[in-house]
């Protein structure tokens, strides 16, 4: 934008429009950052909560694991048999043996065992005392009851076909290490070392502010100029879905009251999420706004499409501010490429990483400008050897309704123009399967 | 497991030994259901939800669309310039005109565009009434101020750099289908088109029982024969990743009492999840008293490892239960391969499929017995081109503390007794990314 653009009184400069005008041009000189540049500077300054709270095991599904758990039991907490046979003393060797007892899985033997007896036992029971191997069915005259003689035919040797008791783990093993995302696996491991409740990390409080006099609720009737808030929804769901509950604070006008209120009100936050009022274009107030609320604008400008304009600041705390852009499509794309690992950074998860698959785009790409990284829409199909991308039809970055069918975003690097059909790119997945 | 194994008393038999025994041959005298026809057999008897309620957009996260969700706007809801430049009337043709006004995006223009006249426009804004193309400012002779004669250089055609109100969306069209999982985007496709609240369809209610009297809970500390409930706590956090809230209703001990109490108890849910009691070699009572509770047992054995015990019955409402074998991994797989879908499926979702890629793996496996299809943990690594999967070092269906390395489940067909090294196979994804 030129300055000639952005002076448009005809007759003289107030000291309110010389500061907007200041204040623009100094967003506008600033370079847009490369993408790996602006995360590194995200996550330079993007620190880790030490704040843990204990919750029940129950409820700690997709909480990181804020100390290495380990356990307080041997797994298995007995020697196993790993066969359907007999447990036997080994010095004994080959022959016929009274069976003394019979141990089917989930039961503890109540026998020691001599030599000179065997105990008829089950796939994944206790070997009773006094036992060191088990003869596997096969190897026997089959299986007869207690007080009967089983034929052992084969020779064996100690320790064979049990599973020794803490094999899997041992007392004191760190079964699962700080910073683990608690799902079905990490819940039962939890589980059997001995831990509920389990110290997690506190989530972060986060507050998502939309802005701009045009803006609307979904549930009123917009009047020609007005668009109802939808970016405000769609960066809650993409929250939620790692596992937060923002607070939608509603929208503020382009006044410097409404808009340093509501600023203040968010700024209460660990984060603090504005849609809107960041682009050079808009009537924007909200970096100085964010200035004046405490925040040091570290980034303005990526080089990515959608979504060149991004506030990042950090205020005492450390408490962080991202500005998106007002459409949903750019406020998607943000949110996914540098807002949710800072957040999975802060809520402590040693992986947060993006799930990225390389994919041939099926119809190929091109566009004018190449300053910038861009990602397109797209749905990935599995082929059943690998992925294609397949573009979405797509009217630039105001277009949502295209995204609910696309499952990922396809990278097209700085400096290329044309993408040609069948060159594979890398993919971010977006969803897959049932989600 | 023969019928002199089951014939333990030397004396005589009791009645109620008698009906235990009948019931454990009647478990198994009936074949392993291969995997395709269990699904079959769920997916035939679930039916879909039709019990829908209102939530508010912000907390439909997750939720499966009730109705197919139609526009009451166009989008974009006004005539939109696609280019930065002029808005003019086409029969005008090149030359120099008087620019009567400045519309960058997020303003409404204020003035009707008449021959002889342009309006200087900013991509994405409302093109004014009156214009009937854009052309861009690389076509000009530059950007002009309000009031100055702008120069255009090029002809150009009606429509030229517009997208027409209502390109991507007309008012009634629908822009989401029923059976919609409520994302990101779908939140603000919903909030676009003036959806809030949005009506959904209810979540199930789900009990998970726990059986066995050597299971204690995961604050105990267990004793020689006592095993730790991680079982519970695995299916509960499968089951909240999918939006459910299910209770867990406690440990069950091996009596008909209190089997009988707590499955009472239970059968009041859409679905019972009962975890363990149900293996042919466990002193189980399960299958024999959900029948008495009115469910009617469809399935017992399922062709599968891990896993082989899966009970699934269906009462009147229709209310559901799955019974599955009492140790963790077998329960997880179980999980993943029948009850997610089958309770995707009654919460109304369109997708309830597994995501699913092909990988080979590295290390090859070898198994004694191939009459169950078989699925093993894996690690998937994504080298840039492909997937490969890598064993897990796994000692058999109790080891769940392996499988919080696993992100994937890798199927061995039935018949296969080995996969060389490098041969790719089928591999259900569980985990991708920060999951």
């Amino acid at each position: 934008m030129s300055v000639s653009g952005l002076f448009k009184s005809t007759q003289c400069l107030k000291k309110t429009e010389f500061v907007t005008i200041l204040s623009r041009l100094y967003v506008n000189i600033l370079r847009m950052i490369p993408i790996n540049e602006a995360k590194k500077i995200i996550d330079d300054n993007i620190v880790k909560t030490t704040l843990t709270e204990p919750v029940s095991l129950e409820d700690a599904f997709g909480r990181a694991l804020a100390y290495d758990a380990k356990s307080d039991v041997d797994v298995p907490p007995f020697n196993r048999a790993t066969m359907d046979g007999y447990a036997v003393v080994s010095s004994d060797g080959a022959g016929e043996y009274e069976v003394i007892e019979y141990v089917p899985a989930g039961v503890f033997p109540t026998k020691k065992l001599e030599k000179g007896y065997v105990t008829r036992i089950m796939t994944g029971a206790p070997v009773p005392e006094g036992a060191d191997a088990v003869v596997q069915v096969e190897k026997t005259g089959g299986f007869v009851e207690v007080g009967e003689k089983a034929e052992i035919k084969a020779s064996f040797k100690p320790g064979q076909n049990i599973s020794p008791h803490g094999e899997d783990v041992k007392t004191g093993d760190t079964v699962l290490e700080a910073g683990s995302r608690i799902t079905a696996p990490e819940s039962a491991t939890l589980a059997t070392a001995g831990h509920d409740p389990v110290t997690v990390f506190k989530l972060p409080t986060v507050a998502i502010l939309s802005t701009g006099d045009e803006v609307i609720e979904p549930s009123e009737k917009p009047v020609p100029g007005q668009i109802r808030n939808s970016n405000a929804y769609s960066l809650k769901s993409q929250a939620v879905d790692i596992g937060l509950n923002p607070d939608l604070i509603g929208v503020a006008h382009d006044t410097e009251e409404d808009l340093t209120a509501k600023i203040m009100e968010g700024a209460k936050r660990d984060f603090l999420l504005v849609s809107g009022g960041v682009s050079a274009g808009d009537r924007d107030m909200v970096p100085r706004i964010l200035e004046k609320a405490g925040y040091k604008i570290l980034l303005h400008k990526v080089a990515v499409k959608p979504g060149k304009p991004l506030v990042f600041g950090v205020a005492e705390g450390p408490r962080y501010v991202f500005g998106v852009p007002g459409n949903p499509v750019s406020g998607l794309v943000i949110f996914e490429l540098f807002i949710k690992p800072a957040i999975l950074k802060w809520m402590g998860f040693s992986n947060t990483k993006h799930f990225v698959v390389n994919a041939p785009l099926a119809d190929g790409f091109k566009r004018k400008k190449a300053d910038r990284v861009e990602y397109i829409p797209v749905q990935l199909e599995w082929t059943g050897e690998g992925f294609i991308a397949h573009r979405i039809k797509y009217h630039g970055s105001g277009h949502m309704h295209a995204l609910t069918r696309a499952n990922g975003l396809y990278k097209i690097p700085k400096g290329v123009t044309e993408v040609a059909p069948g060159h594979a790119g890398e993919v971010i997945v977006l969803k897959y399967g049932w989600r």
